[in-house]
């Protein structure tokens, strides 16, 4: 995507060819600042504070993060205990350590071919986004034929942009290929608290000039109480087999309302997203500093007398999901097994 | 209630007898402060910028605006009309406006009756939410029965505590009624973005000693799908006589919640907050400044590219909740208006 009027990818390989250099979003959408990641503890601590965010990122780094270490001499088995340990609940992060492991022989790995792996890792979560992208497409022209002669209103929440991938996005392709194809497009950006992803998702569309309008969290269901949501679209951390959803804190408020309203729901999920093992009530749900909570910018908002709790993440019943945008076409909850049916045994 | 040592209540008359101190909620809950208001304008502008706020207190200081205007040379109908413009949702202020105009007289009313007849309000205001706190009670001894061994974990949204109110509150009275009982109590405190109403909450509950956590909006679901939330408990602006309730944004979203997961979730209804004329679809939803959601305590947020909206209320239908907590009593929304005949015919 565009940036500073070049195309960029949120993780590019360095010219040095030994380390990468990731757009810092921890000081986004303020800011726009490049990181360099040199060595496996860099590459840890941009994960686990957030520099880098969004699941299908998060295993693009991790990839990165395993060629890193081993040019650096780290063991193939502690770069990738390491970096396991920086997020618990996007199975991404795992996905692309088993990739990676999975190329070693004896528990050792050249970095040559990690570094190799690891831009084809890129590479193919282009492609994945960019697939998920044009099957969700069709929904936006089937909403735009519904409502003629007005916007397809799109509510999204967090940030599942080309921001949170390596290109394109997960929920946000969709709506990037609308926008493109000359379709009117309108998007409600919830705030997403305590980090305010949303506000990633805003200056993503402002880049690309996609409408949109940020809302607080707890607007949504009043929206489409109103008829003002035709879809809903969100990204994954995990999806279990049976289509359960693990997502950003809140998404389980928005999908109630939506199934309250009949307003269709969809979660966009690149296959590295789904847990074919989970139960979704084993999924680990991070619980985060209580802090991103209490300040906003630096600024304390919370009275220092009471505590906060800060989980970042909950799980959406299937029964609430009207469909999974997968870069291999959309299913039902129920029909995803059968899209992958290689994984899925 | 007890601020800065001293038993205080939310609106006061001044010592002069012509004005009325209030504590500045645009300041809290980082500082105490007290504003005096003297004039018809100051009121107005009170209630309109939210140094006054919730329902019940916007009627009392309303009230006291009438007064305050007839003394300064107002007259009575030129009062109301400008009380009445300040803020559109909340049924409270109608409702205060109405009780001293029918104590006028071809449209003249004495400022000496008009406070008396305020400070009657604000004494009938307190009454009816130490009532509330009484017949909420027993829901917290059946909670306490149900798990013992732990705190009642209750959930409640925005603040419809003492401040909220004349003194007690309305949500939070039966909390407070709980907590002085002795019951082990845990509030979980919803932040209500944009205007972090919840930190008035937290702010009062640490006052008095009860345990509360704050979390995001976006938590309350997660938690209920735990089992981390006995009940709920939330104020309302104005509930119609089939006991659809309207209250702060993003009610609606918790209350969904409660409902897919079997939690018992409550509005609690001063008499003067039902609106027993008005349709659910005809309440008027307060569209606030989008400044409201772009800035948190001066530091904007919001990336300028990007439009915001501020919808301020939401409404909850009544087949989302269990019950409706009045000064007479428990009911269920269909049977609120058999709680209050005189006023249901």
């Amino acid at each position: 995507m565009k940036v500073d009027g070049r195309w960029r990818r949120a993780i590019e390989l360095a010219d040095d060819g030994r380390s990468v250099i990731v757009l810092d979003q921890a000081r986004l959408p303020y800011e726009v600042g490049w990181l360099r990641l040199a060595e496996l503890a860099d590459v840890a601590r941009a994960i686990r504070d957030m520099h880098v965010r969004g699941a299908p990122l998060i295993g693009a780094v991790a990839a990165y993060g395993v060629a890193i270490a081993l040019r650096g001499g780290v063991a193939l088995d502690e770069a990738c205990t390491v970096l396991a340990a920086t997020r618990p609940t996007a199975v991404n992060l795992q996905w692309a350590l088993d990739q990676m492991r999975s190329l070693g022989s004896g528990g050792r790995l050249d970095p040559e071919t990690a570094f190799a792996a690891a831009a084809r890792i890129c590479d193919e979560d282009v492609a994945r986004c960019e697939s998920i992208g044009r099957h969700g497409l069709p929904l936006f022209h089937a909403a735009a034929a519904a409502h003629p002669g007005r916007p397809v209103n799109v509510l999204t929440h967090c940030n599942a942009g080309w921001l949170a991938t390596v290109d394109w996005g997960t929920a946000l392709a969709p709506i990037y290929k609308a926008h493109e194809d000359g379709l009117a497009v309108h998007v409600w950006v919830d705030e997403t608290r305590p980090r305010n992803q949303g506000l990633l998702t805003a200056w993503e569309l402002a880049a690309h000039g996609v409408p949109h309008t940020v809302i607080a969290d707890n607007a949504g269901g009043h929206l489409m109480q109103h008829g003002q949501v035709d879809l809903c679209i969100v990204g994954t951390d995990r999806t279990t087999r049976d289509g359960d959803v693990c997502n950003k804190i809140g998404t389980y408020l928005k999908a109630l309302a939506a199934h309250d309203n009949g307003v269709p729901f969809y979660a966009a999920v690149p296959s590295p997203s789904i847990d074919w093992t989970a139960d979704a009530r084993a999924i680990p749900i991070e619980e985060r500093n209580g802090d991103e909570v209490r300040f906003i910018r630096g600024v304390e908002i919370v009275p220092r007398g009471s505590p906060v709790a800060n989980p970042a993440f909950d799980t959406t019943p299937r029964r609430l999901i009207t469909g999974l945008i997968t870069e291999r076409g959309l299913a039902t909850p129920a029909g995803l097994s059968s899209l992958f049916p290689e994984s899925s045994r």
